[in-house]
């Protein structure tokens, strides 16, 4: 008997309380990425995840749909910024700023909201002044620069990492 | 003065030591897929990358040269793993199997070999015979599956995250 068997359709992990996660994204340029972000959310158990901007989900790439996981659209990022403020959320950015903090050490609160940016502008200066924490990944190589969804994806492993069971 | 001011060109974060992490894929369906594996790997300082089977890489996707993230080219895999075994490799797979270890648990040794598998079929009996720890990553809601890009960005950030500086 060999030690590793492939083990197909595993049953998902279960959350013994439901995660209070939102994932935030500025507007994107490609909804490609979008869609990429929205399968991994979906995966981690995000428990909202909010789309500002023009945006068309892919469903052959986020393997979806938008019944399965609904996404809020919002025209622009700081009314959505100040809602989920007022709601209690701790924001969180994912950024290279002045005191932004590294993730590999950031503890995130259990009510948390991750904000990403655009590909080419990050996040700007009217979502940063929003923002109570900036995370950002350090980065080793060329080109030195995670795409978004790449950059998304291991925050939300960071924060499953540390709310394993929601 | 704003908390938060965008950095643009940060410098990137250095090694003390060279990181002595392979990445070796078995042959995937598509060079989308391993063009983002290779922006990633390389992002997060990999130290050899080994793709199996036919592949070409879009430096669009990579964002980087095969001058700047030279990738080494393999037929099959069980002979890429053998030989790493050889050299001394820990061979650590990203697959669901019987015995295998959450990735939020498992510590990793400096010299690791992480193995993926191909998107559809994942790591088949042939590589799972040669593997010392199998890893897996909880998930939570549908479509039950990380993509294969998706999941090897979340095993190397794991692996940053244990040897931040090397």
């Amino acid at each position: 008997m060999p030690d590793f068997v492939h083990q197909r359709h595993k049953p998902p992990t279960s959350l013994e309380r439901p995660r209070d996660l939102v994932l935030v994204c500025a507007p994107l340029r490609s909804n490609i990425n979008l869609s990429r972000i929205v399968r991994t959310a979906s995966c981690c158990g995000v428990s909202r995840l909010i789309a500002c901007g023009p945006s068309k989900i892919d469903t052959k790439v986020s393997r979806v749909t938008s019944d399965e996981f609904p996404i809020e659209k919002h025209r622009s990022l700081p009314p959505v910024l100040k809602a989920l403020r007022g709601e209690g959320y701790q924001l969180v950015g994912l950024e290279q700023t002045t005191n932004s903090q590294n993730l590999h050490q950031f503890s995130f609160v259990h009510k948390t909201a991750i904000v990403v940016g655009n590909e080419r502008l990050g996040l700007t200066e009217d979502a940063l002044v929003l923002l109570d924490h900036v995370v950002e990944i350090p980065v080793y190589g060329l080109p030195y620069s995670y795409n978004v969804a790449t950059a998304t994806t291991m925050a939300l492993y960071e924060f499953c990492r540390q709310y394993p069971t929601g």
